[in-house]
C-alpha cells in the first residue's frame, strides 16, 4: 500500500542520485572559500600532529606540507580552480591535495572530522578578522580624539529629545561617541579570548582516538586554550553569536553618531558640511547633495546578521569593516561651521543656570526650578529672549534676583561650571582627551 | 580654528573625488542586476509615455525601444558588460543605451527619478517571483494531498509535547501541513495585490510634472492599480516587508513539518526512510546517513531576512524557491514503514476512549477522566498494558465497566469516532482531500 | 547505579508534588484572564452543542448557561476571585462553575480539549481587538484627511535624505502617511478573515468524537468558517503571527510620521508646535518642552512582540491601541507655522524646474540636468541664491536661457506642475482627499 | 489659515492639560517600582555628596537620610502608597520624602537630573540581579557536574543530525552542557564590570556644575569606576543590551539541553523519566504525562527581550531566574534508564572504529572509510548487524581484516579510545569533572 517508488505515485520532481537543487542548497563553497588560508594552516598543523602520532611518516608529512603550500600559492594567485563536487573549502583543498601528492592525501583526515575541522577554520579566520576590525576602530577613535583636541573651544547646543538642552562643547559630543567605541574595542578583545580556543582534536563528537597531541596543535596554531569537551567544541557556535552581537552594538554606536551628523548637516541646522567624497547627487534634482554616507552608516545598525553561521560571520565582517573605514573618512574630512554652531545657542538654554543662580543663594532646587520656569514663561509672554528680562521682571518671580544675575548669560561660563570628571568644562574635556590618548597607546602595544 | 582641510589635521584616510570604499559601499549592481529585465520593461513603457506626452518623437521612441531590445539580448545571452561606474542596474542600462543610440538616450529619464524607477522595477520583479513561488507551493501541496489520498489507511501515533497522544491517520498529519501551506498561497495572492501597483510617474517625491499618462503606463506594464500619493509611492517598501514576513511564515510551516519528519526518521522511531537523493554521509563515520535536507529545511525558518531592501528580497526568494522544491522532492520520495507506525500505537493512547466509554454511560467527563486515569495508574502498577486489565480490575475504578469495554481497544474504531469536519476519521480525511483538490483546481485556473 | 532518588544524590532544590517555581512558570492566569468574556461565550455555545448531541440534558444546559452568566457578572463587576490553582482563565471559569452549579459543570468539557478551547478564546478575543483597532485607525485617518483638506494651500520643503528636495504641499505630506495607514486597515481586514475561523470541535489533535455540530457552533459564535483540519486548528498560531507583523508595520508607519514631526518641531526647523497636552518637561532644565509623545510613538516601531503567544497578543494590542489614540491627539492639536514653512523654501529647490525649463525647449533631460547643475555651482561660487543669477550668467551654461526663465522662480507654479494622479498640485491633492473620504465612507458601512 | 485650535477643526479626541492616554503611555511606575531600593540607596549617597559640596547642611542631610530610611521601611513592608501623578519610582520616592520631611526634600535633586538618576538606579539594580543569576547558574552547574561524576560509567548513543553517531558517555553529554554554562558565567562577570560604573554626577548631558565629589559617590555606592563622559553616561544603555544578549545566549544553551532531554524522554527513546514535579497532565487525555517543564525551558530561547529599556531588563531577569531554577530541579530529579541507553548502542555505530582498525594496519583513512562503508552496505544487504559479518565477509572488502577484528565490537573499548583532552574516555571525562570542580570552587571564593 505504501510507495515502493514515491516518485511515480506522487509526481516527484526528481529521480537520480542527489537532487541537484539539494546539492546547491547544501553547498557552502561560494562563501566559505574565504577561509582557504585558515583551512591550509589547520591542515598543515594537523599533518605535523599525525606524524608525531606515527599515523604518517616524516616523508608523508613533508608531501602534505609541500602540497598545501602549493595550494596556498594557487589561492594567493587566484588560480585555484573550484570544481563541481567541491561542496566546501575543506573538500576542495583535500581534493586538490590528492591531485598533487596522491595517496598520502588520504591520510590527512585520520581521526579528524569535518566537524572539528570546520570550527577550527572558522576560529582561525575570525581571529584575523577581529584583529583587522580592532585596527579600524582604533584608527577611527584616534581621528575622533585628535579632532576633539583641536576643536576643544567650539561650543554648540547639546540636545535631548531633539530639543535644545544645554550649551556644551563640540569636542564633548565627539568624545561621547569615542568613549562608546572604546568600550567596543575592549569587548572585542574579551570575545577574542573565547574565539581563540582550539577545537581541533574533538573529532565528530567523541574526541580523537589516536595519540594526537592537542597541546602541540594549540602551539602550532597559536591558540590560547584547548577546548574542554569535544561535544561542546564541535556543536557550539557561541563565538559567532558573540561576534554578531558585538557588531550590532558597534554599528548602533556608529549609527547614533551618523544620525546626529545627518541632523547637523541639514540646511536648517547648518552646523557642518560633509566632504564631497562622502556625498552623492540625485538623478533628478541638480542641486541635491545627499549625505548618503551617513545614511548608509545609520542604516547598517538595523542590519540583522541572521544566525550563527559562516555566511553571517563573513557578511558581518564586511559590513563593519566598510562602515568603520567610511566613518573614519567622514569624520576626518567634514568641516564644521563654528559661528553657526555658537549662534544656535540661545538664552533659554541657560534656564538651568538661572535656577542654579538661586540655588547658590540658598533656594532649594525644586523651588529654583519653578522660579526659573516662571521667568521663561514671562520672557515668552513678552516675546523677548530670557536674558532680556530686567532684574525687575525677574524679581516678580523671586526677590533674590539682583544685578549680578547678568553673569548668568555667558555660554562659556556656563560650560565651565561642569568641571567634575566627565563634564563639558574645558579642563574636563581635556582630561578626557588625555584619558583616551593613554588608552589608545595601551591598545597598540 | 576649524579645519580648512580636515584630512590633513586628523589624518583622513583618503583624499580625492569619492572614497572608493564609499563607492563600493553604496553600489548595488552586484545584486540588483537581477532586475535587468524588469528595468528594460519599465523603460520601454516609459519611452512610450514620453512619446505620448510629446517629450520624445516617434523616431526617438523607436530608437529607445530598439536599443532596449538590444540590451535585453545582451543580458539574455550573458554578454552584457557591467562597467566600473555602473553603480546599479538602472545606470548600467542607461549607460549602455547611450552607447548604442546616442542622444535620445538622454531623454529617457525626463520627469522620471531613480526613486520611482527603482521601486517600479522591484514591483515588476517581485510580481514574477511571487508567481513562481505560488507554482512551487501548489506543486508541493498537490504532492502532499495525493500522497494523503493514497496512504489514507495508515494509522500512527499523534503526538503532543513529543509524547504519544491519540491514534490518528498518517494522511491526517500530511493534510495538517498541506492546509497551512494553502493559507500561505492565499496570503501570497493578497500580498500580490499590494505589490501590483504602479509607482512610475511619482518622480522623486512631488510627482511627475509633464503630461505623463500614468493610466497608459499601468496598462503597458499590466499593473492592477496606480499609486495614490507620490511621496508614499517612492518612500515606502511595505510590499517587501510583507513579502519577507510571508516567507518567514511559510518557512516556519515547512520547518515544523521537517522537524516532525526528522523525528520520524530517527532509528528510535523508524517510521520512515528518506530517499538517498535527500540524504548525505559523514566524512568520519561510514555508517551515517544524515537527513541533511530536513535539517536544512528546518534551519531556514530561523533565517532572518534583514530589512526591507532589494538584497533581502532576492535572498528571500532564493531561499523559499529552493526550500519548496527540496521539500517537494523529500515528501514525494520518502518511504513510510506502516507496520512500524501501527506497532507504535499503544493501549494507553486509548485512555481518552476509555473515559468516553464512561461518558456514553452517563458519567460526567471530568469524573470519567479521573476514573480512566486510575485505570492507567493501575495498569502501570501491575506493569501491564492498559488493555490487559480485566473487567474486575476496571470495576475497582468504576462499577460501570462491563465486558463491552473490550470494544474500546481497537485503534481503527478509535479514529473512526472523529468523523466531524476536520477529524481523523476516514470519511473526514477523505473530505479534506476532496476539499484540497477542489481548492487546488481553483488556484490554477 | 542510577538514582532512585535524584534529589538526594545531586542536591535537588525541591522535593514534593510540583515545584512551585515550575507552577508559576507555567501559569498564564495573570494575563490570559483578559479573555474571560471570550471563554464564557465559547463555553455557552459549547453547552448548546452538547445538548444537541444529547451529552447534556436541556436542564443541565440551562444550569450551565445560567452559571456562566453569573460568572460573567462577577468578572464584569470585578468581584471574580482568582484562586491558587487556577492556572489559566479556562480552569478558573470551570472551577467557579462547579462551585455554582455542581455536577453538570463536569460535563462541559466532554469532547473538548484545552487545545481547541484556548485557541477558540484567542480568536474570539482578537476579533474584538481588531475591530477596536480598526476604529482607532479610521479616526486617525479621518483627522489627517480633514486636516489636509483645510490646510491644502500651505507649501513647505519636501525632504529626501533629510536634505531639501522639492517644494510640496503640507497636505501632500499628511496624505502620504494617511495612505499608508489606509493600507494597514485593509490588511487588518484580510487578517481578520483568517482570525475569524472556528477551531472548536478539534479536540486535542484528532477531532471531536461525539456528534458535536460544528456548524451550529460556528453560527452561535459568529465565525465565518470552520477549520479544515483538527491538527492544524489546534497546533498553529499563524493568526497571531500575522497580527504581530501587522502591528509592526502599522507602528513603523506611525514611527516614520513621528520622526518627521520631531524634526519639524525642533527649534531649527520651527515648522510646528506640539500641544502642551502632548509635551513634557525636564526635571532639571526649566525651559525644556520635550516632544515626548512623538518620541514614544517613534520608539514603539522598534518594539518586538516576542512570539506567537497570548502574552504577545495582549501587549501588541495595548501598544497599538495607545499609539493610535495618542497620534490622533497629537495630529489634531499641533499648530503649524505656515510662514516659517514657506520661508524655508529656497531657490535651489527649483533646480529641477530649471532643468525642466530647458527640457521644454528640447534639451535632453540628462543634458538639462547637467546645465542646471552648472547654474547651481555658479550661484554657489557667487554666494547668491540661484534665482539671483542674471540671464547672462545662465547663458554661460546654456544659450537657451532667456528672460522667460524668471517664471521658474515661483514655488506655487512649481508645485502646480505635478498634476498627474498622486502629485502635489492642488487639484491632485484635492483628488487624493476625495479618494480618501470615499474610502473612509466605505469602511464604516 | 492654520488652526488656532486644532481640536475644533479636526475633531481632536481630547482637550485639556495632558491627554490621560499620553500620561499612561508615558508612565513607568508599574514596572520600575522594582528599583525602589536602588533609588533610595542612590539618593542617600547623593545627599551625602550634597552635604560635602555644602549644598545641604548636615542637618538637612540627616533629615533626608532619615526620611529615605522611612520610605525604605514602607516599601519593605509593602505599605508604600503609589499615588496618581507618581509617573516613576523616582518621582514617587521624592514626593513621599517631601511629605515626610518638607523643604529639605526640594534640595535633593540639586545638580542631579532624572537622566543620571535613572541610569544609576538601573545599574545598582542590575548589579544585584547579576549576582543572583550567577548563583543560580553555579547551582545548576554544580548539580550537573556531580551528576556526571556519579553516572560516569553509563554509555549511550551520541547523536548528530538526530541520527546515531558514536557511543559516548552520558556524563560526557552532561558536561558538554555544563561547559557552555560555565562560559555564560564568565561572560556575565565581564558584563558586570561594564555595569558596575557610576553615572551619577553626569546631570542631563553636560555634567554636574557644583562641587559634587564623584569619587565619594563611587565609594558610597561601591562602583568600580566612574563614567568617562557625561553625554555617554546618560545616553547609552549598552549594559542593558549586553545583559539581554547574555540572557539570549544562556537561554539558548538551556534550550538545547531541554531539546535533547525531551527527545530522550519520548516513549520511543525511553532513556529517561522526568520527575512528576516537572511534568503536567492533559485536560483531555488521562494517560498523558507531558514534559512541560522542558517545553517551557526550550521555548524561552526564542523569547526576544525587546530593546534596551527597563521593562526588558526586568522581564529578562525574571525569565532567566525561573528557567535556571526549574532546569536545576529537572536535572537533579530525572531518572535515567541505563539499560535502555546501552541497549540503544548498535554495531553500525562502530563503523568508524572498523575504519580505524584498518588505519592501524596502515590503510589511509579515506580508503579505510570507503572499506568500512562497504562492510556497512554488506551487512544491510544481508539484513544482519555489522558485527555479525564473518571475517570472510569482511575480507571481500579488504584482505587486511583478520580474526582480531572481533575486538572492535566492544562499546566500552570504543569510548576508551577517546582519551585525549576533551574526549569521552573515562579518564578524560573524569578530568573534565575535576576541571569543572576546580572552576566552581574559584567562582564562589
Amino acid at each position: 500500500m505504501a510507495s515502493a517508488d514515491g516518485s511515480k505515485l506522487w509526481g516527484g520532481r526528481f529521480v537520480g542520485d542527489t537532487d541537484p537543487i539539494m546539492e546547491k542548497f547544501n553547498a557552502s563553497i561560494a562563501y566559505d572559500k574565504r577561509m582557504w588560508d585558515a583551512d591550509i594552516r589547520g591542515s598543515k598543523a594537523y599533518a605535523k600532529a599525525l606524524e608525531k602520532a606515527k599515523l604518517v611518516t616524516a616523508e608523508e608529512k613533508d608531501y602534505i606540507l609541500h602540497g598545501m603550500d602549493q595550494i596556498h600559492d594557487e589561492w594567493a594567485k587566484g588560480v585555484f580552480e573550484v570544481k563541481p563536487g567541491d561542496e566546501d573549502i575543506h573538500t576542495a583543498n583535500e581534493r586538490r591535495l590528492k591531485e598533487l601528492i596522491g595517496e598520502p592525501a588520504g591520510k590527512l583526515h585520520t581521526g579528524r572530522s569535518r566537524n572539528d575541522q570546520v570550527v577550527t577554520d572558522m576560529r582561525l579566520w575570525l581571529r584575523d578578522a577581529i584583529s583587522i576590525l580592532k585596527g579600524n576602530a582604533l584608527q577611527l577613535i584616534t581621528t575622533m580624539v585628535e579632532r576633539a583636541a583641536v576643536e576643544i573651544d567650539v561650543l554648540f547646543p547639546g540636545y535631548t529629545h531633539m530639543q535644545r538642552a544645554q550649551p556644551i562643547r563640540w569636542s564633548h559630543w565627539i568624545l561621547s561617541h569615542a568613549v562608546a567605541l572604546s568600550r567596543d574595542v575592549e569587548q572585542l578583545q574579551e570575545i577574542n579570548r573565547r574565539v581563540n580556543v582550539l577545537p581541533l582534536g574533538s573529532g565528530a563528537i567523541a574526541g580523537t582516538p589516536f595519540n594526537i597531541d592537542r597541546e602541540m596543535l594549540r602551539q602550532e596554531l597559536a591558540f590560547d586554550d584547548i577546548s574542554i569537551n569535544s561535544m561542546d567544541a564541535t556543536g557550539q557556535r557561541d563565538f559567532i553569536a558573540e561576534f554578531l552581537f558585538w557588531a550590532s552594538l558597534c554599528l548602533t554606536h556608529l549609527s547614533k553618531m551618523a544620525e546626529d551628523l545627518m541632523l547637523y548637516s541639514t540646511k536648517e541646522f547648518s552646523f557642518l558640511t560633509l566632504s564631497d567624497a562622502y556625498s552623492t547627487g540625485s538623478s533628478l534634482m541638480p542641486q541635491k547633495k545627499n549625505a548618503d554616507s551617513l545614511e548608509l552608516i545609520r542604516s547598517k545598525a538595523g542590519r540583522v546578521f541572521g544566525r550563527e553561521d559562516k555566511e553571517a560571520m563573513f557578511d558581518c565582517f564586511d559590513t563593519v569593516h566598510a562602515v568603520l573605514q567610511v566613518t573614519t573618512g567622514v569624520v576626518s574630512t567634514l568641516k564644521i561651521n563654528p559661528s553657526v554652531m555658537e549662534a544656535a545657542l540661545s538664552p533659554d538654554m541657560l534656564a538651568t543656570d538661572l535656577a542654579y543662580y538661586l540655588v547658590r543663594k540658598g533656594v532649594p532646587f525644586r523651588d529654583a526650578h519653578g522660579i526659573s520656569g516662571k521667568a521663561v514663561f514671562l520672557a515668552e509672554s513678552k516675546s523677548i529672549p530670557l536674558n532680556q528680562l530686567t532684574v525687575e521682571d525677574l524679581r516678580t518671580a523671586s526677590p533674590l534676583f539682583s544685578s549680578d544675575v547678568s553673569a548668568v548669560w555667558d555660554y562659556s561660563s556656563s560650560v565651565e561650571q561642569y568641571s567634575a570628571p566627565g563634564g563639558t568644562a574645558k579642563s574636563s574635556v581635556a582630561a578626557q582627551v588625555e584619558h583616551m590618548r593613554t588608552w589608545l597607546k595601551k591598545q597598540v602595544q
